[in-house]
Parts: C-alpha cells; structure tokens; sequence
C-alpha cells in the first residue's frame, strides 16, 4: 500500500513495453481533434475485458468478444465519431479490415488485436478514411504517445483521462496505466465508456480477468451521469509481463492483492474523471452509503439517491433539500432504521437520528457550492457499504444532449 | 362505448350527490393560490386507492391506507405545498387533528375521511392554519366547487387537471369525475401524484378497486417526467351509487366494462395532463411499442425509452436520432428482431426492417416541433403492447428543481 506512487504524467504507455499513439484520421469533421487511437504491446500480453450489457451491441463489441478468448493479444486499437453500431453488415466489414490492415502493418494476427469505437449510432462508417490513416498511425508509436492515444478516443469530453500508478511486487516495480473517455450515457454497467489500461505486471490471464472485474464494479459501474446505458461500452487490460515479476498466480497472494489495488486506483481515478468531465456538469457529489443490510443493498441505496434527477439538480442548486434523499431511501426499498438514519455532507450534519439539524443550513448550503462532496448516509441497519459518484444535471447537459447528431 | 360522453367543465363533483370547496389557508405563502381541497358526498360511498410503493411514506398515506379498509366513506381531504412525511410524531397527529374536526364539522366517523398531502418532505406541518380553515371549507362545499378543490392540490402544477365523463349503464347515465395534481417527480408506481375521482355508479368495493387497479396500472404506471418516486402519491375513487343504477357486481358484466371504460378515460386524460404540465415540459411524446413477446416486455420496453435522458433531450431538440431509441431498446433486454424493427413518429418512418429511411429527416423534424405525437415501435417479436407517456426535458426543468425549496 505504502509503496503504491502514481507516474508524473503517466499514461497507458507509462507500463514498459507499451508504445501509443493517436491521430486525425476523418471520422470527425475537424481535423483540430483526434479520431484515432492505438496502445502496442512489444511483447506479448495476456488480456481481459469487460464489455456493456446492452443487448445491441456495436459491432466492435461483437469482434472483441470473441477475440478476447484468445490466449495472447497486443493491440488495442479505438476510434471515435462514430459508433460502428446498427449499420448493417457492412460495419461488421469495416472492424474486419481495420483489423486485417493492422495485422498486417504491425505483424500480429488477427485475433491478438481488441477493438472499442465510439460515437452516434447508425451511422455508415467511414471506413475508407480510417484504413488511409492506419500507416501513419502506426509509424507514430511512440513510447511518448499516450497523450496522444487518449485523445483519440474522445467524443464530447473536454479533456483527456489518462493515469498511471506503480507498485512493488515481489522487489519488482509493476506500472498500471490507463486512459478513458466518457461524457455522455455514462451509466451502471459499463455506461458509455472506453477504458483502456496496460500493466506491464506478469499475472495469469485468470486473475487479470478477475481483477478487471472486480475493479469495475466499484468504480465505472458506481457512477452516473445520465442513466443511459451504451450499445459499444468497453474496458480492455494488457498485461506484457515486461516488469518481470514473478508471475501472480493466485488470488491470495500480497502480489495479487497489491496489484489489484494498483488497477482500483486507476479505474476510480478514470472514472471519477468521466463524471468530472460528464456533459455540462459543474460538481460532483461521492455518495457513501454505510450500514445497510449488505453491500448490494448499500450499492442500490447509493445508485437510487445517484440516479434521481431531483438530487442532481438539488446538488446544482446547492440546496440542502434533505427529503429529496429521503425520498430516492425510501424508493430504493433498502433495510434501514428509519427514525435513526445520520445523512451528512462532508461531515456537517443533516440529519441526526432522522431529526433535521437546521442550525446547519448555511453551512451545508457552503458545502454545496464545492467541486466535490461527499454525501454520507448511516442507515443503521447492519454493515453493508457501497460508494457512488453523481454529478449536477445542469443546462449545458441539456444544450449538448438536444443537438448532438445535428 | 358509444354513449360515453365528456361533461362540459366536468370535474369531482359533477356526479350526482357530490360537492367539493377549496381555499387557500396559509400552507402557502401566496394568498393567491390554493391549499385545501375537499371533496363530499351526500351520502355513504364504497372507495378505493392506490398508493405510493415508496417505503417512506408520508404520514396521510399511512392513515389513509388503514382508513380505506373501512367499508364506507364520505370525504376526500387534500392539502398542498407541505407532504407532511418524515417529520416527527407530530405530522401524524397533525393527520389526527385534521380528521378529528372534518368529522366534527361534517357529522361523519373518522374512518371515513380520507386524506392526501402533498408539498416539501420533512417540514413542519402548519396545524393550527389548517384546522382553522376547515370550517369555512366544509361551507364552501358546493356542486360548483370542483375547480376550486382542483387548485387545492397543486403545487408546482401550471394549470388544474380535471374531467368528468358519463356513460350509460342499464338506462342509468353514471358519471365519473376527477382531478389532479402531478408536475415533479412524476414517474412509474405512483410517481408524485394525487388523484381524486369519484362516481355516482353503483358499484361493489371489490369492482371499484379492480377498476381503479387496473386503471392506474395504464396511466399513471405509464408516465414519466423525472423518474422520481415520491413519498405521497394517493389515488383514491368513491362511488355513492346515487345514479341508481343496478349494483354492478359481476366483473364479466358489460356494466363493469363500461365502468372501467369511463374509469380509465378519466384516468388516462389526468395521466397524459400530468405529463404534459410536468416541470418545464413543452412537448410530449406518446411510446407506443408493439410487437413485445407480451405485455410486460413491451411495458419495461417503452418505459427504458421514456426514462431516458438522451431520449427526452432528443425530443426537446427535434432531432431524430434514432440510435438513442435502438439504445434503449437494447437496454431493455426485451426480445425483438433487431434486424427487423419498424420505428416511425406519427406515422413517418424512421427505420424499415432496421434500415434508417433517411429521406425522411426532414419530415420528421416537422413532426417533432408539434406538442404532441406519437412514438411507433414494432418489434416483431409477438403479440405484447403498451403505450407509455414521456415529456421533453429542459433547462426549465432544472431552474424549477435547482431552487426548489428555497
């Protein structure tokens, strides 16, 4: 824990071994933005992902889950303007020659490569432009592309999210690094988000697996802006093994445990950046849910009060309107003391065994006016706890959302 | 069918035997508005109600539901701008209070008052104002009362929702009348709403909440503005029999279907009112999927669409990017032929088998500046159907809710 130091301007080609790159391909209109993006393994690399639940998926989603059995991958390759999805079989064709061109230019086989695309849906994509930008998107890998790489995936986000942390193991330094694009439909299950991240760790393809999962349950499956769920969501994780550890083969071991740790950090940072970052949103509220029955019930409590558009205008508003939060409680059908529930925010009490703290208004309203708060809620009920990560539904979300495709 | 009719400036007490008041008591600041609501009938009614799912439930919810198992009732009581929920011991007795001197005033037992409220969560009630506007409501009571009583229960609500329709039944004309109240927080299982009906049909308890249950299940089960469950939502119907019709008991009778009828057109028009007064709305949109596997799916279909901020955002920009409907849809995870949907507003296509008819862009931007129109799904997966109700979402909505309390 105490060795664990994120990487001054890390990023997904932090790990070593990883180069990166990103360009301007025509997938978007202005060539001032990047479209494409592409992390490269020098060595081989056990991969796992996670993929959204959604049960139209974009095409490729459907190439990467197939792809995802095999035992060895090297690139990951993402786009961005345009969805892939529901576009006929033709866009099944374009994720095919992408990658047949890639396998090519790089020398891998198909099947080592991941693909995610993002962008409207059921648009014909403009795959002719993306194949004339492959070349050059490849002769740029660089291990200084990160950067780069992680603007290539943006679609309405202002700003990259990029990040990397590293750990001993063992008397080795592993790195984990990662970037991610978020903004709109940004949801529990895999929301609309690409995540990439890249360790340079020796672990098993099983417990890579497990680790990815686990991490996104509690980080991009904990946050919301907008409550829609995505056709093309997608988080992938390579693991070259170039830091030469001794390879983590099980799930018990302090290697295990300390890597873990490494790939939460760099989810909850990724996505407590998407929410920063969401359409039009101005703040952002952590909701720390404690004593419920168990930790699902903690999560559903957390995801009803994150969810409810009357707390994310309320947040707006910096408005201590605590019946609202009572109100999304009582919805959620959580265990809960009900004349014994503490709700704070940053500290400052709201409400004490369920009686209003009313000398307390001025300084909640001063919390409120905060980037970052944190809402915490005692429901006396047992032990269970979950976090989750809101932010203001604001104007501006309204203004982007009501003309996007136009 | 044929002989159901709309009555002129019909409302609650255009039934015979019914009379109804309301009047502006100081719950809120305005002297202008309206915060009592009473409803009367002459003599001994069956009733029924549907309630909030909520598990916190404001303290009139609780009283009302314990009341509604008596078998007869004389009066509805609504208050407005305080939900008197989550506020101590005292709400209840403020609940106690109000009941105590209605059935002092009106001569009638205790068990048969029933009461809705509706406001901000976790206030003080103000008791002692309204127990002192009671009497001159209980002498304002009268058969041209039904508007008055209308404004009693609004609170962010622009407008009086109200209707009365009349039908034949045996020879007999039956009238049923209704009012409500909805604006935030409306949504499936109850939403922030409350509704009043009555009816001078004769008609068993047992029909009655059948009629009502079912009725609810297709308009106020079917609506959204906010996605937001509240902690008050009541409706409730009394039948006084006074149009002398023969009792309907039989739920296979033709007078039960033409009860029911008149029933779910009243609550259907309250529904569709509610929406399109809903915070900040301007438009609305009816989602009409057909083609589910069964009911349910085309329920939870219809519903993921209405719920979706991307598609309410979309309404409001007239744009029709129809991807968002295929996301939903795919959220949903109802059965459908995806490479088969028929999509269209109004009668305009959208999609054709899954492929976007794009000539049609321009038509359907027409179509989407009206008020009102008509989302078309046809999954092709079998024979279910639902229509659900859904409004844009605009910056309106959140300068109504940002600063709601203060």
């Amino acid at each position: 824990m105490l060795t664990m130091k994120r990487v001054k301007r890390g990023n997904v080609a932090s790990p070593l071994a990883f180069t990166a790159s990103g360009l301007w391909c025509g997938i978007k209109r202005s060539h001032k933005k990047r479209d494409l993006s592409l992390v490269f393994s020098e060595t081989p690399c056990v991969a796992a992902a996670s993929f959204t639940t959604n049960d139209v998926k974009a095409w490729p989603v459907l190439y990467s889950e197939k792809a995802i059995r095999n035992k060895k991958h090297r690139i990951i390759i993402g786009t961005s303007g345009n969805a892939n999805c529901f576009n006929g079989e033709e866009g099944k064709n374009s994720v095919d020659s992408i990658t047949d061109v890639l396998s090519e230019l790089l020398d891998v086989d198909n099947g080592e490569i991941l693909i995610a695309q993002t962008g409207v849906i059921g648009r014909e994509f403009p795959i002719a432009r993306v194949i004339s930008g492959l070349p050059k998107l490849v002769s740029f890998l660089s291990r200084k592309g990160g950067n780069q790489a992680a603007k290539g995936i943006l679609t309405t986000d202002k700003r990259t999210k990029e990040i990397a942390v590293s750990t001993m193991i063992d008397g080795k330094k592993i790195t984990v690094g990662g970037m991610a694009k978020g903004s709109g439909m940004v949801h529990p299950n895999m929301a609309t988000l690409l995540a990439f991240l890249t360790t340079d760790a020796n672990i098993s393809k099983k417990l890579l697996s497990k680790a990815l999962k686990e991490g996104v349950e509690r980080s991009f499956n904990c946050i919301t802006i907008d409550n829609d769920l995505s056709t093309n969501d997608t988080a992938f994780i390579l693991a070259n093994g170039a830091a030469d550890n001794k390879k983590i083969t099980s799930q018990k071991s302090d290697a295990y445990k300390a890597f873990s740790q490494a790939v939460n950090t760099v989810l909850i940072y990724l996505a407590k950046e998407i929410v920063k970052d969401g359409e039009g949103v101005t703040k952002i509220c952590e909701i720390d849910v404690r004593g419920a029955a168990n930790n699902t019930e903690a999560y559903r409590a957390s995801r009803m009060i994150g969810d409810s558009m009357l707390f994310k205008t309320m947040i707006l508003g910096a408005d201590p309107n605590w019946g609202r939060i009572i109100g999304a409680l009582g919805a959620s059908k959580v265990k809960a003391k009900w004349d014994k529930l503490d709700v704070s925010f940053d500290g400052i009490k709201i409400l004490s065994d369920s009686k209003e703290e009313s000398r307390n208004r001025k300084k909640l309203r001063q919390v409120m006016k905060k980037k970052e708060f944190r809402l915490e809620i005692d429901l006396k009920a047992g032990k269970g706890r979950a976090v989750y990560w809101t932010s203001d539904l604001t104007k501006r979300y309204i203004d982007i959302n009501a003309h996007y495709t136009t």
